[in-house]
């Protein structure tokens, strides 16, 4: 993969480390930004990834790496999709055209790419904790000058682990300085309490001087018109108030400053030179605008989170066109379907975590605001509160991230699973997502599902299996948790809009039927199969086909069928090889004492990274060309078995 | 069981049901509430069971019931093992004997026991959540009335979950009551910032009377003194400041109130009574005294958070007492173990949320206060903070109850297993823990667990493995994220500090040999075959026994030998049936094409309540019984099998 002749300007071409950026005058460092934000416009319109983001943090990047002495001082990106301007000043720019293309660089900071990356993110609200760690590390080690900051956004704060580290850095005398990144966005537009909180901070012109105008005040009072007594009250409450009290984080022992405008560079240098020398944990709110500098991006922050290519002069999206009709992605099919759901039914009710668009819950709350609700980036209470809710009787619909749902295992299992309680799990982005990499796939779910107790879980394999798992989970003989787990990006069916039938729980079809060998899938990976053996039928060889549906409760029943009329089984998942699908086979046969040969395919037992879906599913082995190849090779290990059976 | 004769007093003998007790005069509540004080003190002093937490809230509780329309109203109490007092009241105190044994009724609050207990509750901060999900569906259905109450700690309120919820709370206009229960204790005393910032709000005696000081002030105010524009900003600020932000709560919506006595039981119903008419999302602030009412433990509230059996009179509680050298707990061979190696090692920290007496970290912080920590019922952060710390290499020990370890399974996946960082984890509890029951069992993390990429999972069969995992743990080349699990209670070893060895990562050991059968065990399991074995060896059969050590890696060279070597298999594990220790053995088997028959014992995919540790691991067939049972079942088949074979 060749650059694409985007070249940097004249300042930026000459910066490839931090070092080279502290050579700079103040006054270039406009420059610079300017530079820098076209160079990301170029590089994104051209390669695509992360955008709005990484527009809205550009001066701040630069300051950061100006003020401090990164990689000596530590620097942690929470989320990391901001990190471009960070990449691309240390030591990256010349290959950030590989940026999230398989084998190339991560989209979001990885320790094993650069010292300067201090730690792995991915996922929201880590950062704090990070880095809260190193700085709790330094003062062990006695060193009293480094610094530590934590870049989170005011979205990644709304997460339980932010608070948690807050409620730790507030008493913990580090050299941590939290940046509160004040966007009012996710990825959607930010929501709840304290967005609103932060939202008074920022617009009320008086809130900011109101600790000087009342020392004034104090000390323009005729105290001889009021009593002493409650002047002294007065004075000591206020002292309490305004030093502790006056703001959310100083009630959590951090000094506050701010708000600053985060894109002036200039202020932010000035500030971020200040902050260094006050020891302890603080806090510096900046306002930011995602997008910034963009005006499409600016004016449409959500769309322009991750846009995919884009002509950079006119702001038009490039669109796959095609003539015939395609298939929908799998989140519009749940979104879609939702609404059509809930139309129907008016127990139903629709959670999200932060990802409206991401989810396409979207299409439901903007039909009915009352039903369907974003809570934030708060997995656990998403799956806590539609707890609650089922107590009432009501469906939820809770729609959250496979690997997301990692952060509300506890909740699942606790709140939902143990009390059986029929919440249905939407999970997204199941098996390998492609680009986003090692911290986004969904890799894990089936296997941290199955020894759960009362769960159902299934996957679809197409859009009108998706359609009908969601219609069969909120009829009212379903009373046990329900997860339907589906992949990122398009299904296979143009015309997925069918009437829908009930699937009868537990119970896997018969695709195509076949001789030699069977294989047996579970989820999209199905399609996987089709193909290969489509492939295989060419060569004489004719396997037979299961879509399982269900992981839990295993439709017993016609594993028994097969494993009495195929000697040789392939399982294939879009998840790990290790306590999936191919794990329950194995379990199954061995409680009821089958010997067939059995092969597992799925996510190996190792860090995948980023890439296309497709180059990635090819790597692991599970692709049609994959399942082909082990067929193949079973088929003819068994040959070389009966042949040599044949000469015993 | 028999009741031991204990009577109610009077009045409360009159209570069965809270419409019973809303019959009673006002004047009459301060009498039942020292019955209810005086039963549950000789209740817990015979029967055992949670105690001071109880005592804390009696007069809550009687004001909440009496106050309140339960159960139209709903009342959930957050973790639970407060809510004796509730149980009590609501149709289960001539029950109230079988309290946390075997078949007897839950010591937390569970749904299916009645209709009064509106969330099955164990782990702590899930109340705020579970309140709102009821109140919203509350909303939705129309019904402006009902009332919501979560009732929760201080110390649950620093878990992240909480203030997610509280984050979703302040903005959804529902009849939501928090009662934030403020007695500076989770079962040990609170940290953090949270916890400075209450007792700040609780004995500056200024400041809860600052809001309506400051109006009498602004009335008073001389106008002509000031300038009319500093008089104007400072009133615009200060309506902002004390409304929404004097106060943390505040800040997030929610209408905050307190603090008050919670022991004042008039006091109590007068302002519940006063808050049932203010409508939309509030905040009670109490402060009550863990162990209330009960001399010895007002004093050491940590020593009886759950003391066992005692003399009611004396205070003195009932130890075992035994001739000879008993057994350590587990938790006191980590605790005195990571000491040691502390000592010897200064990269060593040590990491608790919230446990440092249930893990017996507090030897090491009251030896090394700079290098060991109680971060707070903070899972998530433990975790990450670990993960901080170990990238400046340091090796952190960080120990969390397995039940607990779900709360940050998003966080040893993302942030330490993906970036393969060398922290250490001590899961205690793992297994069936007993009397706490389904919500505490550490069932599942070998089964989550092994999916996850670069970490080893370890446990250790006694004392002495154990130590040598944590020694091997901290060694130089070992730089893996490791797993040690360990089961609560006493071990087997009396004499259990013996030098430390290296373990060999991914090998396992043979402790007996045999011939029909082979027995593979994990963990303290492996003391049930050796007692299983010795039942058998008195009938002539000879099972081997090999303790795997790893989950992961596994020993597949041991594996190799023992599937070649004996046709009959059994797997033992105190976790899941479904993911650990036997599905790793089937899916090597199938793999490999071994035929051997397996058999997999372990905790049943359903949910386990509470009972006698034995008397769990009896009704789920791994004691030495049931796999003396089984061992026996397989040789009766396979004896059939023979004899039938034979006779072909």
């Amino acid at each position: 993969m060749a650059n694409m002749d985007i070249q940097p300007g004249p300042l930026l071409s000459q910066i490839e480390y931090p070092d080279d950026l502290r050579k700079l005058s103040r006054e270039q460092l406009n420059l610079l930004c300017d530079e820098l934000r076209e160079y990301i416009i170029d590089m994104v319109s051209v390669y695509g990834g992360h955008f709005a983001a990484n527009l809205g943090v550009i001066e701040l990047t630069v300051a950061l790496h100006y003020v401090f002495n990164t990689p000596y001082d530590q620097l942690v990106w929470d989320v990391g999709h901001q990190a471009y301007a960070h990449k691309i000043l240390t030591g990256r720019r010349k290959v950030f055209h590989t940026n999230r293309r398989y084998g190339g660089i991560s989209g979001f900071p990885r320790r094993s790419e650069s010292i300067y990356d201090t730690f792995g993110v991915g996922h929201s609200s880590t950062s704090i904790s990070a880095a809260l760690g190193m700085a709790m590390a330094a003062k062990y080690a006695g060193d009293t000058e480094r610094q530590h900051i934590a870049v989170i956004g005011d979205g990644a704060m709304t997460a339980g682990l932010a608070f948690e580290a807050m409620n730790h850095a507030g008493v913990s005398d580090t050299n941590l300085l939290i940046i509160l990144n004040d966007n009012c966005m996710s990825i959607d537009p930010n929501v709840g309490a304290l967005k609103e909180y932060l939202t008074d901070i920022t617009i009320s012109p008086t809130y900011n001087k109101l600790r000087q105008d009342i020392w004034k005040l104090l000390g323009k009072l005729p105290m001889s018109d009021i009593s002493r007594e409650l002047a002294a009250k007065l004075e000591a409450g206020l002292k309490g108030l305004l030093t502790r009290s006056s703001n959310l984080f100083e009630a959590l022992g951090l000094r506050y400053f701010g708000p600053i405008d985060g894109h002036n560079v200039q202020k932010l240098v000035d500030t971020l030179t200040d902050l260094k020398q006050i020891p302890g944990p603080k806090l510096l709110h900046i306002i930011t605008v995602k997008g910034k500098g963009y005006a499409p991006a600016e004016k449409d922050q959500t769309k322009w989170h991750a846009p995919g290519l884009f002509d950079k002069v006119n702001g038009e999206i490039q669109k796959k066109i095609s003539p015939t009709p395609q298939p929908p992605k799998y989140q519009d099919v749940f979104g879609w379907t939702l609404l059509e759901l809930a139309e129907q039914n008016d127990k139903i009710i629709g959670i999200t975590p932060a990802m409206p668009s991401g989810s396409s819950l979207k299409y439901m709350m903007e039909k009915m605001p009352h039903r369907a609700f974003d809570v934030g980036i708060c997995e656990q209470h998403a799956v806590t509160l539609s707890a609650g809710m089922a107590t009432q009787g009501l469906k939820v619909y809770c729609t959250i991230y496979s690997s997301f749902m990692q952060r509300a295992y506890d909740q699942l299992i606790h709140d939902v699973a143990i009390q059986d309680l029929p919440v249905v799990f939407c999970l997204d982005r199941a098996g390998l997502v492609g680009e986003d990499g090692a911290t986004h796939h969904g890799a894990y779910d089936l296997a941290y599902l199955r020894p759960i107790p009362n769960l159902i879980i299934s996957a679809p394999m197409n859009e009108e299996e998706m359609r009908n798992l969601m219609y069969t989970a909120q009829l009212p003989h379903i009373t046990h948790p329900f997860v339907i787990r589906y992949p990122r990006g398009e299904g296979v069916m143009p015309d997925w809009r069918r009437p829908f039938r009930e699937v009868p729980i537990g119970k896997g079809r018969q695709i195509a039927d076949g001789k030699e060998l069977a294989i047996l899938s579970i989820g999209h990976a199905g399609n996987f199969v089709t193909e290969a053996r489509k492939m295989l039928l060419t060569e004489g060889i004719q396997p037979a086909h299961f879509d399982m549906r269900f992981l839990k409760p295993l439709d017993e029943a016609l594993l028994h069928q097969v494993l009495q009329q195929f000697p040789v089984i392939v399982t294939v998942e879009d998840g790990s090889r290790i306590g999936g699908l191919g794990s329950a086979v194995a379990e199954f046969m061995a409680l009821h004492g089958y010997h067939n040969q059995l092969r597992i395919l799925g996510i190996p037992d190792r860090v995948v990274e980023h890439g296309k879906p497709a180059e990635l599913h090819h790597e692991c082995g599970y692709d049609a060309e994959g399942i082909a190849a082990t067929v193949r090779n079973l088929l003819q290990e068994k040959m070389v078995v009966s042949h040599l059976q044949a000469h015993h």
